[in-house]
């Protein structure tokens, strides 16, 4: 560690002839202070080296001033941008976070919990592993769960049946009318929810989109791109970017063209999608605002669950589809 | 959290005429017993509904059996990866991983290393953020630093130099023979490492690179594709996957095609690299490797540090410079 002069609010506070509760208020984003003094009071806690030390208060009120935060899988692209979403929105309310991983596993998540609250964090925000419950009773701390409006104790989550309609609606004003719907985990509530908000447009059409259920993963929506027989289909709809990208890279290979023999879309908005070719027409969750609604509760700022709209961002991966090509599609 | 039933090792080890320390091992994956017999206890304890004890065992001996992981910043997708190999570590060892993101930051830093010692973790693996240097001394706790070979008290590491070697050597065998180097942040050790083998074999065969230094991300790869002179060059060799996927996309926008005007190389073996058009060539680092060796120094078994190959990966984003191409690239 680099060496910290040990320094104090106080100091700050007399340098510059503010109470200490200014100078407290104005480093942890809180309270009104003035933005030319708050910008004043962090240049010079800057300038003496000053580090919050939420050690000592943590010893001083017996709260640790730290909150745990679960993940399903550190490994798919998500997860990674809802922690930096939620460590955001901690850092404004001048609490830690330490993240675990549940690897995808059930028991995972449980020793997960476990060793969170055997580390004295104050809080749990746990977006929970496929097929698993959190039950807030059973956890000795505030727990706030992220998953999907119809998931058992949920406190913020996006829309997902809104995109869900997002995506249908976008497809079918292009002229789309036969879907293939990537549907993701059966056990997922979160990809239920996306693709019932699909079904839901696409029957106000009459239309009655096929279903191909799978795991969630890159790999699974190349295995998808490889097999399927996609001569009855205009566009495919995909619960997941990854399924999307993984299907993409699939069919290419097989000599079709996106979106000129199909059009595609994702779920998330994962920075892949702005990377492969044709970039990704796709739907994005307001991360911030759902971090920030899971940060409010644990901190007991709100009582109540909130539900936060969803974007959708048009890319080349979508167009009106061709009258001419859909009989060459799996002409191999 | 679901239910567990309470259930011990006695039970197992009762159940199948086995000694508790057989049956310890083949939960933990340590130890000699039969692969068949593991297998046994693993199922057996599946249908108990047995979860390790972490939480109780810490209370007995005082210890915490956690390891703090500390990784620059989560939201660049090395370090989710890295985290994972570290997880898979762990779990071999019985021992429960927190993650902590520094977020960029050499304050967060400190703070996030403040937080995993008020936590109670045994010990810490860092991977340090770039221009801090990790004292062992100053932390309580056992330390492993996982940087460069080049970084103060590093433990564990990849030999970067050497992998840009492997990447010089195949631009200089496709017969390539003027270079542009992506070199990355200039206070960043890896970087340096890096550039400096690949420099090294460029000398080698009497060509110097250019050199352009930048930040590690795909933006700042986007911006130098977008505004660099390009007429000079058959090759591009970034220090990083996002560098070289942000040039690709950068100059693909001004109508220059990889590898027929310029030949692109990264470094790390991204996801990503595999779905960009055309897939990367670059270096992979032995992730488990690394990791494994990190796990292994705060465990205490080595005291040693350990220098691990990397592997050159060959896309289709280099090939033989074009005789022809050279004169259209800026041509737009």
């Amino acid at each position: 560690m680099s060496q910290t002069r040990p320094s104090s609010i106080r100091e700050i506070a007399t340098k510059l002839g503010v109470s200490t509760a200014t100078v407290s208020n104005a480093l942890r984003g809180t309270g009104r202070v003035s933005s030319a003094l708050a910008e004043q009071i962090r240049l010079e806690a800057d300038r003496l080296g000053y580090v919050p030390d939420h050690t000592a208060r943590a010893l001083r009120t017996g709260k640790s001033n730290t909150v745990g935060l679960l993940v399903p899988n550190i490994g798919q692209p998500l997860f990674p941008a809802f922690a930096q979403a939620i460590e955001r929105a901690a850092k404004r309310r001048g609490l830690a976070v330490l993240i675990g991983d549940s690897q995808g596993d059930p028991q995972q998540q449980e020793f997960e919990i476990r060793t969170m609250i055997a580390r004295g964090v104050d809080a749990l925000i746990v977006i929970p592993t496929r097929g698993t419950t959190i039950v807030p009773a059973d956890v000795p701390v505030s727990v706030a769960v992220i998953d999907s409006v119809a998931t058992t104790g949920n406190v913020a989550a996006s829309d997902h049946r809104e995109g869900g309609r997002l995506i249908a609606r976008h497809l079918l004003e292009l002229g789309h009318d036969q879907f293939l719907v990537l549907a993701g985990p059966e056990n997922s509530l979160v990809a239920r929810e996306r693709v019932e908000g699909m079904r839901e447009v696409f029957r106000q059409a009459g239309v009655e989109p096929a279903l191909r259920h799978s795991d969630a993963t890159f790999e699974a929506g190349n295995a998808l791109g490889r097999e399927l027989d996609l001569r009855h289909f205009t566009a495919c709809a995909a619960a997941y970017d990854a399924l999307a990208i993984g299907f993409a890279i699939a069919v290419r290979g097989r000599g079709c063209s996106i979106p000129e023999d199909i059009s595609l879309t994702g779920f998330d908005d994962l920075m892949w999608a702005q990377i492969v070719s044709p970039p990704l027409t796709t739907v994005r969750q307001d991360l911030e605002a759902v971090a920030n609604h899971a940060l409010a509760f644990v901190a007991g700022e709100t009582g109540t669950s909130g539900i936060f709209p969803t974007k959708l961002v048009v890319r080349q991966s979508t167009a009106r589809p061709s009258a001419f090509a859909k009989g060459d599609i799996n002409a191999e």
